[in-house]
């Protein structure tokens, strides 16, 4: 890995981990990951999640957080860091991008470099990314072993419904598709994020798919948007309108369950992976 | 396993499966096990859910189900069927003794075999369950890793709620405490369907680990009852009262992570684990 290299290239004094990304920097908060034991950092490739921390900590253009901008490049020089590595998806580009910008204007001598790394498989250049084939092999496994128990109770419950990550990114989804090998096997429709979302046509095609095979398995990624961009669902949380106990749907998953126990009269059930994929 | 050594033994002619459990033997849907390549009868072991089908049809007391118990006899007769074994949860044991104490009135020379086989582990007068321990495995590993995942985003994304099977066996949720090894990780909080589940308590034990740790990382199963015994949500999907879009709570998961954003004011995620387990 990048850790390894930079340390065995002798051009390195020593590699400083940022705990949670930039907000470390920002706050100062950094170790030095040479120090730590070469085995540790080895381990480092098969540990789930981001070992020195992440964050949601978004970096807007270069005039509205000037002060973040540079407070970064104050403790980059106060700490002679010379090479810049960020971790992540699209918005951590985007901010390895701007502090080079910002370091090439102020003249401070800087490389920066973005290290592709989402389970969405969506930055823009790259043909897949560090995480997508492990969460593409992982979610595949569970519509094949989810799909086999829809099948083995499928006189009473029909349809299960699997929901996976991909606000805006199907490929998550569309990797489930690995677990279909035949037309009776799991998934038997999937729907993407990409694609306009429709209630009536998802009815259609689960009484279709019911007809020929008697059971149903779906796979919807979770940010589903209708015809007119809008997310069809929401996360409303606690702040929805009603009183405790009886807020407002959640995720896509429970929408779909609701809507074909509704329209289709047939139990259904959903798996929800989440953090887990 | 049963089958093989079924064949093997030389007492039995040949091995007839019946399609979805008992409702194949009330419906004559019955084959050849024994015909089936050796290889295929191996791979069961490792092929989830159950090969030969399942059901959710439960026979009621002999006088209740008289016509159904009398039809299995008569099915059994018509094959020449001697020995019945029959696999599943505590429903299927069931199940098993009742057509025992009716062949045996009837005078009708059977051998009746239950072979516990539930992920659940809740069956009578077991230490586990062929099930339990790739369950329990799988569960632990799972809150071990979306423990790392709620670890790293922990400046923003603070809790974390697992929910697992277990309507009214705690063995599950209670089995991703194995993944706990040191106070920092996840599990933090596991909540079993034996004990009287109080959303106060929840509350004070949330704040609790935050103060400590800053992030709490939840495991509930999702049968929880409160003191009355009563459960503490219904899947009412679409039967629920509101309009389209607007349904009760669903499950465990989705009322405590309401509970705790209204409550303790973080957001929480959840991950509804459900039949990959």
């Amino acid at each position: 890995g990048v850790i390894q290299e930079s340390i065995k290239s002798g051009k390195i004094g020593s590699v400083i981990g940022a705990t949670n990304g930039v907000l470390g920097v920002l706050k100062e908060d950094l170790f030095d990951i040479s120090a730590e034991k070469p085995e540790t950092i080895e381990a480092l490739k098969q540990t789930p999640a981001a070992a020195i921390g992440s964050c949601r900590y978004k970096l807007k253009s270069l005039e509205e957080s000037k002060a973040d901008f540079e407070r970064v490049l104050d403790v980059f020089g106060a700490h002679n860091i010379r090479y810049f590595f960020y971790a992540g998806g699209n918005d951590s580009m985007d901010t390895a991008d701007k502090v080079n910008k910002l370091a090439t204007d102020a003249g401070y001598e800087l490389v920066c470099m973005g290290i592709p790394k989402t389970v969405d498989n969506d930055l823009a250049c790259t043909d897949h990314c560090p995480g997508y084939p492990s969460v593409a092999k992982y979610v595949a496994t569970c519509a094949a072993e989810a799909g086999r128990d829809t099948e083995a109770l499928y006189t009473t419950d029909t349809c299960t419904i699997l929901e996976v990550m991909g606000r805006n990114a199907g490929w998550i989804a569309a990797a489930t598709g690995l677990a279909h090998r035949c037309p009776e096997d799991a998934p038997h429709l999937v729907y993407l994020p990409e694609a306009a979302f429709s209630f009536d046509k998802l009815v259609s095609d689960v009484k279709e798919v019911l007809k020929e095979l008697g059971r149903v398995f779906i796979v919807a990624g979770e940010g589903l948007k209708d015809e007119n961009g809008e997310y069809v669902t929401a996360d409303k949380g606690a702040f929805g309108k009603d009183s405790f106990g009886h807020v407002q749907l959640g995720g896509v998953a429970e929408m779909l369950k609701a809507m074909i126990e509704k329209e289709v009269g047939i139990k259904a059930r959903f798996n929800k992976l989440g953090t887990n994929q």
